[in-house]
């Protein structure tokens, strides 16, 4: 491992990542995803056994690119002092198991969770969530935090579905995407509609948006918007 | 198009559109209509079949007057090399057949788009309502995105009310204006009522205004409020 | 009028409330209170029959002290160019029937927006409310929105409570004060106990105060709590 | 008294918890649980039977490290002019009588107000409710303010408790903790939990957390989480 950190594409990789990493936190704050030391990103550092995450029980104000804890897949860390987040060891199984994915997310930002809370899938009633999660968020297990067993649920959860995001029962939301920008922005995007949906369903029934025009609308989503 | 791009007055107009298509975006974070990219204003080239629109998938903080694209009312860009809203052609048929139109704005905020998860209207129950929306908000059809469907439902929906809102079934909402900075405005009172009048029925039964006193409040608000 | 503006003690007063209620306005954007141009704060001149209220229709972003309306309590602009709020009648009628009034306050806030909707007053549940209301907040008539009406509906109101603030039907919150900071607490207070017994409620029936409690917790408010 | 506050240590001590104290009043704006004047946070003087506390009714904007008032664990202010927070009896009956606990906070905010306007203890249905609380929050009785009921009724209710909050009767919240800053974060908690529990009860019933999990996860929290 020190060999691999001496080489000098993987020590630029590896501070790019640090920052990106830390400045992706502060996009946690702003959209109001997390409070206090809760919640946390990672990103995986492309072609090798190693990511980055968040130190464990630190304020996001005193969050830098050096307080970022670089870790092998298993979860040990490899450079540094601080303690990773104590979700390491679930990001770790994650990019242990699914190699297409670069970035992960964890919050307990308030409208998924309370869906949690009620261990419910969102069901897609919006054009937006056919967009961004090509049907309903599903729910994953319940699990204790510290070990892999996050993990297991949440990769066995996502394996049945095109949602970039999860809901873990009485816990929160993990969210995967190619890069941790895109696993952010799974995270933004389902709390934005869980609370939507939340609120709908309030007042009375939501109507169905059929099979078709869902995986339509995911269609053009992943392969026409933005910026080519 | 060159030609009449190539006119001093058109150049200036136009670059004066983009700055404030441009400034208008951040008052819809400013007032939490948007989350990430989605959203978007536009504002047509008075006396020219053109638009200026924001860019697909670019998020809030990289706007710039440079990066809004100018479209001719087909919803082709006549400038640049960004690809325009994926929205474009919605914006563009309303252009095309509300003459009176000169800024269009679409948004998914939170609470105008739970009443679209219902496809309920919003009932006007409130002052603010009858002098900004003379009556209810009215709910136009579930469509596609990408082709001029959605376009068409808005206008036809706002073809039978005052509304300059509408929200789209499952969907989220549009807005027309005299310019962009009213179809901002008239955003933002959408949320601003949707939401109120969500609270509202949450706990019971809401007090209707008769239609008397909601034409006369709708009068006096065209006519008499603000500065002459 | 002119002679009395020209006195220099007068002039100065005036000076000084046209930069507190300019002032007082952004308190109520910095508590969510009002968007886009909705809203106002007034304060008598003390000793003339004269107040200083917000112009009509102009943004909070653009609000300066030279742009206050002073007018007579009539609601006739004396000075200046710009029209005095469409709610002008309203704040006039309260100076000019409720001598001890320095300052009135008017908002679409939302939640206390909500109770309008359903014409219900607000119950009083809470020890924040028993402090600055002293019972329950009422509920006054529908009225029309440019003359007088509202304000006596205000009066009328106001004259069987201890409560600073009342909420029009379908309408929304005008609270008075000693002085215009008084009324404008009275506002965002209206407003914070609005929001909590809402969410109370939500979830089941909420316990009642005994008025014995609710008058020994008024009481001490008025008299013991803050600096002296 | 004197002689104590002469001391060098014990003044250095003071004036590093008056920043303290005075920085920690920013959170509870920073995490909307305080509006206007409500709500304020103490700290013991460790070793010294004193404490620094909000002064009553002044303007978070206002607070700066030299208006905290220094008071014996009596309430009786001991150094300067400010009348100390009225809820100073209160915070001086849990100092004197809980030795353990460094620092108290006061608020109303919102959501765990709303389960105090209905007396209801909030149900530990979330892994990080399990975290920070151990269990349910609980409800503590109604009492007058401005004596020391309301400290009694905190200590009865926290003393059944792994909780470091307690929701009082038509009030608000009570917590505390090791030192300030704990009890500040144990209230921004309280707050967040119960938003989400609520927000989760809108729509069906929540899923217990087994007792044997909830113990798990608290022992994990308070022993493993963070750095060493």
């Amino acid at each position: 491992m020190t060999d691999t950190l001496a080489s000098p594409g993987v020590a630029a990789t590896v501070a790019r990542l640090r920052e990106q990493v830390c400045a992706l936190h502060a996009e946690l704050v702003r959209y109001g995803l997390v409070v206090w030391t809760a919640g946390n990103v990672s990103a995986r550092v492309p072609g090798h056994d190693l990511m980055v995450i968040k130190p464990s029980g630190v304020s996001y104000d005193d969050l830098t690119p050096q307080t970022m804890v670089l870790c092998d897949l298993h979860g040990t860390p490899v450079e540094g002092d601080l303690t990773p987040s104590s979700d390491t060891a679930a990001h770790a199984h994650v990019y242990r198991t699914m190699p297409g994915v670069g970035g992960v997310v964890h919050t307990h930002s308030t409208y998924a969770s309370a869906w949690a809370a009620r261990a419910e899938p969102i069901p897609c009633v919006l054009t937006a969530m056919s967009d961004e999660f090509g049907g309903d968020i599903p729910i994953g297990p319940f699990s204790l935090i510290g070990d892999e067993s996050i993990g297991r649920g949440v990769v066995e959860t996502l394996a049945g579905s095109r949602s970039p995001a999860v809901i873990m029962q009485n816990h929160g939301v993990f969210t995967i995407g190619a890069d941790a920008r895109a696993a952010v922005k799974a995270a933004v995007m389902c709390e934005d509609v869980a609370r939507t949906v939340h609120l709908a369903r309030q007042l009375g029934d939501t109507v169905p948006i059929p099979q078709a025009e869902i995986d339509s609308l995911w269609d053009r989503y992943q392969n026409v918007y933005g910026q080519r």
